[in-house]
């Protein structure tokens, strides 16, 4: 059933839709400088880095609450505003206002681009539809495009499904409200897993390597694993290998 | 609890929601001239106007029937399609291809903006999240954007929301997708009702008048009929009334 390793016709492309974090922004640096922006303004020491690892570290077991069941939809503000609770123990942080924790948590909708995003965004913009298929919510994901002039035609994925990454639903229920077949999409991501998903229910795949998004601590998706239909170093050489 | 006729503070206003059908595209010339094309493609005589206007008055009786709970939400594209097949019947219209009546049913997803529509809406998302809050579905929006370089930033409205205007909570829930409270965001429409239902779950309202929408059939809307925030001629005007 999956795609990986048929034959691809490019011509039969109608939409390109792009996982985000890591992908398209570079959380990493976003929420690192953001938190030693609030622990330098309360005069806290704070390991900042090690923070936004540890930011990161919970966002796949708090979605996977949701994934099983064992909670209805949340949306991803919420799960990284808990996350988030945790962490000001975790961290011995000082006593952060209502206000400056909202600011905080809003971090993520003010990511910084990688520098060939909004560039490449804009080039694949003029063949393509484009569009977000993220685990983050939609507001995040606009608040997120205006900030850093990511120019979507659309924003899909988990909120508008109603499910998080990697279940097939995200990936077969974007595709259908752009009423596109999965094979007349593309899926963009920095990741393995990602691109595996959704291939397995169609989709065509372009892998974007960021070997630098974990930092030292990157483990894997240093380079494409797999056959896929496409692997690039950047979104500007993704709209080149598109003809745009 | 309406916001009709209460202070209005626009430096609070974060996203501009807009009506489409008629307040940012024409329909009724977009569908004579694609009708007219396919009746002249056949050398069949088709009063093109009147097919159009039957078209658009099949439209609410169509959504009637899922505001009441009598069929599950069913997309536009889909009551587009069943109310065309009416009016092959009630036009004779000749025996058109599965593929010809596809395209003529995405005619809906091809209709011109009016004159000032993407020069405003262009001038207006550098100040506001701007955004669909339409009866149409995602993809048709989608469509429409890349045909008429309409530089959306979100598609909200009846589809992400499940509820066909103008029920509250497609207004309700459209704003809560962009993590907004009503009286941040400002529906924009040509239509008196479209917006006296916004200002009853408190969006602030304007009104840009479309005289011309149903030709010489217009029976109301000229102008605005209510105490709106804001009543302009075009999306150029409305730019200019909010600083941009």
């Amino acid at each position: 059933m999956s795609t990986i390793g048929t034959p691809f016709a490019p011509d039969t492309i109608k939409a390109l839709l792009f996982d985000v974090f890591g992908t398209v922004v570079d959380w990493r640096t976003g929420i690192t400088n953001e938190a030693a922006a609030v622990a330098a303004q309360h005069s806290f020491q704070l390991d900042a880095v090690t923070f936004a690892d540890a930011w990161r570290g919970k966002y796949q077991p708090s979605m996977s609450q949701v994934r099983d069941g064992k909670r209805p939809w949340t949306k991803l503000d919420i799960l990284h505003r808990e996350s988030l609770d945790e962490l000001v123990q975790e961290f011995n942080l000082p006593a952060l206002t209502e206000e400056e924790l909202d600011h905080l948590n809003r971090a993520w909708h003010r990511l910084p681009p990688w520098p060939d995003s909004a560039a490449g965004l804009t080039r694949l913009k003029t063949g393509f539809i484009i569009g977000t298929l993220s685990n983050g919510n939609i507001a995040l994901m606009v608040n997120m495009a205006k900030h850093g002039s990511l120019p979507w035609d659309v924003v899909l994925g988990a909120e508008p499904t109603q499910h998080y990454k990697p279940q097939p639903r995200t990936y077969e229920l974007s595709a259908e409200l752009l009423g596109l077949t999965p094979s007349e999409c593309i899926m963009v991501a920095a990741h393995n897993d990602d691109l595996l998903a959704a291939a397995a229910v169609g989709f065509r795949t372009a892998f974007v390597a960021r070997p630098t998004e974990y930092g030292p601590h990157q483990s894997k998706d240093f380079k494409a694993e797999h056959n896929f239909d496409i692997v690039v170093d950047s979104m500007t050489e993704l709209a080149s290998k598109l003809g745009v």
